[in-house]
């Protein structure tokens, strides 16, 4: 099973490539030459750099976690493939609220997708830990997932508070953004420390 | 040839992937922010949310067929590029029957994609199975084909079922995606099957 | 270098594999749902078939080239890209000339990129055999080329008959991808030799 | 490390690879079939060039950089994704440039793309020397980067004399991809050094 799980590495990594880099396709060129034309594309490209940074951290945790597994099931190529369906649709919701100026409607479906996303991560993470045993690296890796459950709560208040101003929302975003900038250092530690435990012993 | 099973392992891979994320493009950004502007968008979801579950299942049975593959051929490449071109055919139909809310022609010609995708399935597992010989494992896994048959059939009758109303036609694509959604432990237990077996002896 | 052959490979897949796949997205979907509306789609439709053909047999010809090769240097990097820039223009050319349903110049314009990525394709294969010896495999497999000059014969034929009529020149593009559909057996075959007179040595 | 380095390898170049090819889609089809109708798409075509070496340039040297790296860290990964965003800017600035006939806000917007994926660049490798540490292999290969300091130092003028006339600029953008064309010897040299060292040792 050792390839599948190569396989389901190389897929995701393409699906979540062409993700990354066709939302730049919704930055459409503008017709005027004038420093003007560059205005309204300001908050496309505030979308823009907030989803690609969203995308990458989801490559990147993604990447850490497929890394700690030993072998998938079949099971967990679904809940991968569903993963990778509301990622996928994270271009769509990005282009809708950035041509829009951040507009209430597209900012709350922006956070609806993010939490999508979220439980759909979670399942996944939930699938992996099942299969490789609750004492396994992985399931000490993962731990209770704090970050991710703060994520979800933040980005339900984002939503809420969306109704008051959609700026607000927007800006927590970007606060769960920088949170996970900082790259998943639970697995990596942990990996260290296990390899560390194992030269000791 | 190892090599190149990999490659055409890696160069599906990469296709697939694209066929599944392009879709997306075809999610028409709204220009109104009103909940209504959400409402045309329904049909276009359903249809894509058929599609990349009909684009997942083909990408993880080919997975498993190609994975219990020792070795390819210059007609099983040809073969694997004709399932490749059906497959590209996909969002086209997708996007045709989201946009046109489940029409008659565009379900039937969604119908007759799919049957086209059966064929080049069924002929790119005939090939393997020449390839490989009737009594190798790879044979004796995919069996009589019965779901493949099934699938056709249904596919079959859906498409004359939309000449009575679409919506039924729709409904058995959704049956048949349900099927196949149980990953294909045909081959999958076969193979452990055979471990067992190696191992007893 | 082995890694260096290892990922121009993955990249020259991932380029075709993206080529392949967006010339898709050039099929525009019909307002209509009428039969009629799938009229004006079929030229677009021979062209795409025909591209996908030209492309697919580059990859399964670049496949056994590369496979043949032991090692790259800088010049054959860059007369990969040269190669993939020509490529990339099939999508391109495809479309006007589908749309234009095989008006003269598109045809015409068809055949030039034709004989370019046959071009860019021997210069490749120049560097390589010259890289690797004269008396390398790859040289000895290589032979005279006498398919790829009969190409470049024939698309030049084409170009000039396309002034009579462009349906002629079309014809002629399908018979060169008919050549070609048989897979290289040149390289392959050569291999096959090399091994058995090891074998017997 | 090792697979992190790898799959870092394997996104890069899946986004490199959908970059260079998804501006090809900026290639507007004509909807005439006049010879006078590809006159507006040579402006196009020429962004469409440059920008192509650009993007391959980058391919080929980032390949080489990380070939000379042993692992990498955290920073590094997001390092690259931060590099990968400027790269996915230069379809947008190509197809804003190509379109206006080189006008000079288009002009002046490419160089400043160019500058800012120099300098992420820059960050990359500045990031991967500092954990290889300053006496490693990569250290000493990357030098004082004078390359590197010359094409920011000419996209600078280029952006200054694009206020004269832009196709001074543009002119000076093919200076630099020139100069690049030449492959990165400077790391290929040092690997080829340092193994003959270890050989005479």
């Amino acid at each position: 099973m050792g390839i599948t799980k190569g396989r389901l590495e190389a897929f995701s990594d393409g699906v979540i490539a062409i993700i990354i880099t066709i939302m730049v396709l919704e930055l459409k060129v503008p017709h005027s030459t004038e420093l003007s034309a560059l205005q309204p594309i300001i908050p496309v490209m505030i979308s823009y750099v907030l989803s690609f940074m969203y995308v990458g951290i989801y490559w990147n945790n993604h990447h850490h976690m497929l890394h700690a597994a030993r072998s998938v099931n079949g099971a967990i190529l679904w809940a991968n493939l569903h993963l990778l369906f509301w990622l996928s649709l994270i271009p769509f919701v990005t282009a809708w609220m950035g041509e829009n100026h951040f507009a209430q409607l597209p900012v709350i479906m922006y956070g609806f997708v993010l939490i999508m996303n979220a439980i759909a991560y979670s399942i996944l993470a939930y699938l992996l830990i099942k299969h490789h045993g609750e004492n396994s690296l992985l399931a000490d890796a993962f731990g209770n997932d704090g970050k991710g459950k703060i994520s979800i709560g933040i980005y339900a208040s984002a939503i809420a508070a969306s109704f008051i101003h959609p700026w607000i929302g927007l800006g927590l975003y970007f606060v769960v953004a920088a949170i996970w900038l900082i790259p998943d250092r639970r697995i990596e530690r942990k990996l260290t420390d296990h390899t560390n435990e194992n030269n000791h012993a």
